[in-house]
């Protein structure tokens, strides 16, 4: 593996040993070194993501021939074309350095697919690391295994043309967009080795959700938390036209991320350079995000926020692919989006078309059909421990799963032996039984709370005897209750709480959501579409249990008759009213008593 | 009313007509009579705002004695203590502001109140500006008006404790938060005269709807839309903690806001200096946009995204209110945000900290009993014509409604003669049919479409015959279907598309929302809270009619196979269904003819 070389900085030799005349000679070496397996690392990359390329493709338009063993005929392309080729390319460059950098660190990643639209490109990476092989015993690494994959994708009783609850690795749907970057958050908290890449389309990127999110890094505390890297990965297009990012200037994209608290780097290009790029853009990420965590654990420059890095990725839409079809643009234009050539199986012309586009990767060279991928290749793959496809987070089950400790209901209760005794408020009981479970769960950090409109507001604020606001703002000396490490996260935004508790949840730990009912129905679609979700998660034998997704409904519509119309709404209970028992359970608690049975009984 | 003169830049000054050495001469001059007069307004403005800081204050805690004739009596404050304080000093500086801003250049101006909590402050200025007495024809500028508004805030039966419809001159309820800049936006489209004065609080920033909508800007072409000023308020504080913006560095929030696409300017302070900055703010932000605007009209600087200006505003939550509380810092800290002095009714510390609070406006020497505020305070009130409260673009009705030419839908319907025959796509006849819609209106200027999944995805494209994308973002050559004054909106936000429509209709005008059926959900929350609005808003005959919201679903579930399950959701249809059938109307065309009735019949 002599293409892994530890890349150590000039700036770190011992400078002082070296008389000063000499100093240029280790500088020069390193140079040379450096540049040599720096060649040989990227050419290795290259040959990595011509595969996955050419697989992905395939993918999308071979029902046979998938060697291109003969010309290319009518009879060898699919019936019916589906599968989002534009971004695809992009997809498999990232997902081919991350392999690079967990192999080269032995990190633990996780991948977090915004643009799930582009799994053709996904799923090529999972076959040539094997995941997908361990889950779906068919794609094996050979010519019949990638046959398989080939002939199956986006196929009856096949493989899906999105990433699914049925993708190993994966914890996001790719279909509602938005959620991808809140979701990543939710995963690295309270798991601090675990740094989550998460590629955020720029689709995706003017969804609200996606905007707001990325002030999410206010509330990590590198100490005891994992990571985000976010790649906001912009490849110009949608379906039809231009993206908003992909026509802002690199000038103006620098300045939006900095101002929301990161250190951007652009990447861009579409040559071997964009590839050196990549490659010195991660390692410069890995360290920034590691030098954080040091510094914060040994208490090191705790004051403010850490400027975690991004990475904002320009690359053509549908790089790699047909250049022009017909006297229209194709390769970095809105009609790489999908199925490419869409008439490929009855014109002759689209169907060269795409045999000179798929014969341009010479598979050939990469892939033999009895040994499988080549050498240099498999080289790149990390370890099964360290596959992101095989990643334990996104798995459930005892691996993850961390159970929580919850007090007895009676631990809290009133004396209401005579009949109609009046009660004090379920929400302030429902505070002293939630911070018992705070209590009681300190050491495991496994449980989280979660409020788009306050503690105090919602009267729950019993918690903070014994844990606070996360925050890692600057603080000022009358602050209450706000802490680094705290486990509840305010933050006026439903749709990153959401976001939060999902990525938390799905890997392995409790939550528990508290909104006024009036405004939850804000995240009603991503609650449906997260019960769509576990629900075809459960298909997969492999995916282990996972904690369920609480709600308290606070400031019931009766309640706000001061604040008027606009707080009542019970459209959230209606919405999960229409989901089968076996995936809600809705309770009504009619006072304090039994506001902590359900506690107690509902997890 | 010497003291609103044309303000001049010196610049502009025939500078070649004077020698040299005599060119400090005027300049001096000018500069020493700015300094006189800027003075003088800064004046007007401060008791302005100190009149409409004590009626916010009053109509919060006094049920009597509003005028503190005699000593504050327990008996004086109201049974129940509701409304929010913190927000409103702020609202009542930015008001008064614009009037100045208003009068002096007979500007058009809308005003919409993101954090319409603040409803306290906002009813203040309606009241000094007498909308609010014309629409409830107690409120009269005297001694009884005063009283009756003091008395019938957050009361029974009387003005409610949030903005409202039937709040004068608002189109946006003070509920649910986010909706404020879409809302903006999509009142000055097709409105080149009109300036909507937005103000976002920083609660409702941290929202993923604001957060995407700053993006809007890039939609609106100069030439043939107004224009909104956004003010985005900080106080730096939420029911029980700081904000995330709050806590940001300025540095930070003007790189956020340049990368944006603005031009930010920050007024930061909480005395004198404060009322300086924001009065040549202001004019400096009204000269930007009057110049943009120009300049687009004149076929100048055409290219590139217009930077608009926009403010952020600092002053501190409760500005000149109770300082401390039993060793609370309550002025600049969350205790401010509601009810300040919550037991005003029973504990005589907190009676007397409200009494001083009150006593510190002097509002004996800004209002007479019988004949109201003083002069230099009315003089600041617009005429009824331009007062903000009185916008004819918020009361629908026949002065703003541009009717909509409708085709006939037999124009576009098939032959249907055999029974069983199998027509054309049903979104294919609704493009031709809204195309020609489009055709018939063009020089109205009265409809638009939007679009989160685009047009070409759901099969409408046959409008491009007509119009085109909207977009003042640069251009490629290879686009196609893109303008300036392009009339379909696509962005991949839902609620900044569903804002913009709530603006733009209920300003009058007309509008189409096409999108995936499974992904319009996200947006049920706005369209719940919408009906409310309208709901309520036929309580108040002064309202005049606006048009109907039309959404057409696109890809409905069964149309989903190839995409998955994630794509399928009917949840809106079953939201929708929940309301009444005076409110909803949902048809479910089964072919192309139906749909081409249906398009003409619902509008």
């Amino acid at each position: 593996m002599a293409f892994y070389p530890v890349v150590v900085s000039p700036f770190l030799l011992p400078l002082r040993k070296f008389p000063k005349r000499l100093f240029f000679i280790p500088v020069l070496l390193f140079g040379i070194v450096f540049l040599v397996t720096s060649k040989a690392v990227v050419s290795s990359i290259q040959k990595y993501v011509r595969a996955a390329n050419y697989i992905s493709a395939a993918q999308i338009f071979l029902g046979d021939n998938f060697l291109l063993e003969r010309p290319l005929s009518f009879a060898d392309i699919k019936p019916r074309l589906l599968g989002h080729w534009g971004t695809a390319p992009g997809v498999n460059f990232i997902y081919a350095n991350l392999n690079y950098l967990i192999k080269k660190h032995q990190a633990e990643m996780l991948f977090i697919l915004g643009p799930g639209h582009g799994y053709a490109g996904l799923q090529s990476n999972l076959f040539m690391e094997g995941t997908l092989g361990k889950y779906f015993p068919f794609a094996t690494q050979d010519l019949n295994g990638l046959g398989h994959v080939i002939k199956n994708f986006s196929w009856p009783y096949g493989f899906p043309s999105h990433t699914n609850p049925g993708t190993p690795g994966a914890i996001l749907e790719g279909g509602e967009l938005g959620y991808s970057l809140a979701t990543a958050y939710g995963a690295v908290l309270d798991n601090p080795d675990l740094i989550a890449a998460c590629v955020v389309g720029d689709g995706e990127a003017e969804t609200g959700a996606i905007a707001t999110a990325w002030h999410l890094s206010k509330f990590i505390d590198p100490s005891t938390n994992g990571a985000v890297l976010p790649i906001l990965h912009l490849n110009g297009y949608k379906i039809s036209g231009p993206t908003i990012f992909g026509r802002m200037s690199n000038a103006d994209l620098l300045s939006l991320f900095k101002g929301s608290g990161y250190t951007p780097y652009v990447v861009e290009g579409e040559d071997e350079g964009v590839y050196e790029q990549m490659l010195e853009t991660l390692e410069k990420c890995y360290q920034e995000i590691r030098e954080i965590q040091k510094n914060a654990k040994t208490g090191k420059k705790l004051m403010g926020v850490p400027r975690w890095p991004m990475i904002i990725l320009k690359t053509p839409k549908g790089w790699t692919g047909i250049k022009e079809l017909g006297g229209l643009k194709v390769e970095g234009n809105y009609p790489s989006h999908q199925v490419v050539a869409a008439h490929a199986k009855e014109d002759v012309k689209e169907l060269h078309a795409v045999e000179n586009w798929l014969k341009s990767y010479n598979f050939g060279e990469l892939f033999d059909p009895k040994k499988g991928f080549i050498k240099e290749i498999k080289d790149l793959v990390p370890d099964p421990s360290l596959a992101m496809g095989n990643s334990k987070y996104a798995r459930g089950g005892k691996e993850v799963m961390k159970d929580l400790k919850l007090p007895p209901a009676e631990q809290f209760a009133e004396d209401a032996k005579i009949p109609g005794t009046m009660g004090s408020s379920s929400m302030r009981r429902a505070g002293l039984y939630l911070n018992e479970v705070f209590r009681l769960n300190k050491d495991v950090r496994n449980f989280r709370m979660l409020s788009p409109d306050e503690t105090y507001s919602n009267k729950l604020d019993a918690i903070f005897e014994t844990t606070s606001r996360a925050s890692v703002m600057p603080s000022e000396p009358w602050d209450k209750d706000m802490g680094r490490d705290g486990r509840m996260m305010e933050m006026l935004s439903e749709h990153s709480l959401q976001g939060l508790m999902q990525g938390y949840v799905l890997t392995g730990r409790h939550a528990v959501f508290a909104s006024y009912e009036a405004f939850v129905q804000i995240i009603a679609s991503m609650a449906d579409q997260y019960a769509k979700f576990i629900s075809v998660m459960r298909n997969y034998p492999w995916h282990g249990q996972i904690p369920s997704l609480n709600y308290i409904l606070t400031s019931s519509g009766w309640r706000q008759e001061h604040n008027g119309f606009s707080h009542q709404n019970p459209g959230f209970i209606d919405d999960m009213l229409h989901k089968r028992g076996c995936f809600t359970r809705i309770f009504f608690p009619p006072d304090g008593n039994s506001t902590l049975a359900v506690l107690k009984d509902s997890q």
